[in-house]
């Protein structure tokens, strides 16, 4: 999408042929800078401390972190560590593993001295790929927008984290469906969950909304359960970073919180995904996905700008307190209307995913 | 409750017998301080900035700044005047309006030389009314915090916003079963929420639990859905600025929320309640009570505290964007397992409020 009328992707082939560049992420929305990763220790970091998000980003970057470490060395014990190193920078991310996957399965044949041309080339057409189904996302959830937008009136979408461009190579998944309805002229508008503990969506879903033009106003994460209650949410729009074989949903933490608001209020709750997110191997997302615990600092202190416009980080929480971080949580299937992927919306059930094709 | 080992309430009369002090709560967590007010405006600023905040600590201050006006001027004019001022700074809080209604039908058969010696003394029997409220609440509540210890286990209770002593004249609503467990020994844990966004949990509770070395970690807002899908949470308990008398509750934003969790979890959700925070003129919370909007600043910047010791407001959004900012909303009493009151532990239904004495 765009950034000052000009269009970006947050990860691209650097012009050496031998690294990639991304938007590092971590200084939006207050600086913007990108920033090239030459190894892949540098890209396991970058996916570590959050310079790129969102699960279809941490794939494509994942697997250029791998092509980086066949380049450095194409033994498949290398290729091995790389891929441990990778997998474990964020646990929850299940594309992260079928990236890595699919960048090892296509080695197997592949000569040493020919991996890292090819794997380096296989990473730029799975990011080609993510973008045709992210546009694909969208297209299926306009339908949705339009008929909620009936004979031309507004549309009030609720998301929560950010499932948009920024967590993609392009469109988003979640925010595809939006971009397209407003760029055929439905007035949408969008509820912003700022997302605590990290305000993905205060940093970075609001920044992109308002650098595409899409209206749109910044809740608590607190607001949408009333805002709901009042008839002021159509629909809500989410991503994943896995789902179940039976149509749980492992999302951000609090996204469970909105599927009880939608499903108490009969609001729709659809959640955006390329199919490579649901982990057929799991069933019980409650009881079987590993949820993250990421560091109380998170909680306790936030980075913002100062009227000066000097960014600090400063600890918004009682000095002699700590905190509990759970960075995931699982919304059960029963609180999903309805899976929009890249194939068409399914019902988020065994059922409903089974006419999925595999990838 | 004790600040460092000392005794303390955040409001009190002052040593001249015609003002009030209070704890200024602005500066709280980062800076402790108090402050005089001396005038009915002054304690209108007091209760509109939230120098004071808390349904029954908003009441008592009123009361005094009720009778500070009647100092200045007794007439039945400036009564009125003042009851209005003083009535508007926080519309949604009931028990507000219920101190000025007790301190001014004292006033009908009060000569005009003569009442603001007598409303000054009845604000200040009304503040010592609310410590022992308080302290009956928490001795219902234990039985519920006994029933989860079991034989000796540790109880994990989850509280939102502050409804603790700072709130009231001492004890605390919802904080008052806890701090009364603590004191007998049971091993009890709260999980704060930040409660976004004002950070009243994070800010309030929190130093609260930890002057009373009360043990607590504070958890998003996020969080307590996956907690209580977990079996990490025993109990919720919560506060409340108004309950219709239907027993719908409305509460800091997000209260909703978790009470949804809490429900769907098979998680008891109690509230806690002096009575009269019973607003018996109204049936249908969410249709009835208006809710107050405050300014989307509170959302948009964030008070903290540098490393460097150094108070900073900061923008926790992106530049662009705007946000919206309810600041209660209303949770049906179909989600309530309780109400908490000085009188008893009472179902939260026109039936079970029935049994109480209207105050």
């Amino acid at each position: 999408m765009k950034i000052d009328g000009v269009a970006w992707r947050p990860i691209w082939a650097a012009e050496d042929g031998e690294s990639v560049e991304i938007i590092d992420q971590t200084t939006l929305p207050f600086a913007f800078g990108t920033k090239r990763l030459t190894t892949m220790a540098e890209a396991a970091e970058a996916i570590s401390v959050m310079r790129v998000r969102g699960a279809p980003l941490i794939g494509v970057t994942a697997a250029y972190g791998l092509a980086m470490a066949l380049r450095d060395d194409p033994s498949d014990a290398a290729m091995m560590a790389a891929y441990g190193t990778l997998h474990a920078t964020r646990p929850t991310a299940i594309n992260l593993r079928w990236a890595l996957d699919r960048i090892s399965a296509a080695m197997a044949d592949t000569a040493p001295e020919d991996r890292f041309t090819a794997a380096y080339a296989l990473a730029g057409v799975m990011a080609d790929e993510d973008v045709e189904i992210n546009r694909r996302i969208g297209a299926h959830g306009l339908t949705l927008l339009r008929e909620a937008a009936g004979q031309g009136g507004r549309v009030n979408v609720l998301t929560h984290c950010n499932a948009g461009w920024l967590a993609t190579v392009d469109w988003g998944t979640a925010t595809s469906p939006i971009y397209q309805a407003y760029d055929e002229g439905i007035d949408v508008h969008v509820w912003v969950d700022e997302t605590r503990p990290r305000n993905q969506g205060a940093f970075l879903t609001a920044w992109e909304l308002h650098q595409h033009g899409v209206s749109h106003s910044i809740i608590t994460d607190n607001a949408g359960g009333h805002l709901m209650q009042h008839g002021e949410v159509d629909l809500c729009l989410v991503g994943t970073d896995r789902v179940t074989a039976t149509g749980d949903v492992c999302n951000k933490i609090g996204t469970y919180l909105k599927a009880l608001a939608a499903h108490d209020n009969d609001v729709p709750f659809y959640v955006c995904l390329p199919t490579p997110t649901i982990d057929w191997r799991v069933r019980d997302g409650i009881a079987e996905i590993p949820i993250e615990n990421r560091s109380p600092d998170e909680v306790l202190c936030v980075d913002g700008v100062l009227s000066s416009g000097e960014i600090v980080r400063s600890r918004i929480a009682s000095p002699g307190s700590n905190a509990a971080n759970p960075a995931f949580d699982v919304t059960p299937a029963r609180l999903v209307s309805g899976l929009i992927t890249e194939q068409g919306i399914v019902d988020a059930s065994e059922a409903g995913l089974a006419v999925l094709n595999r990838m």
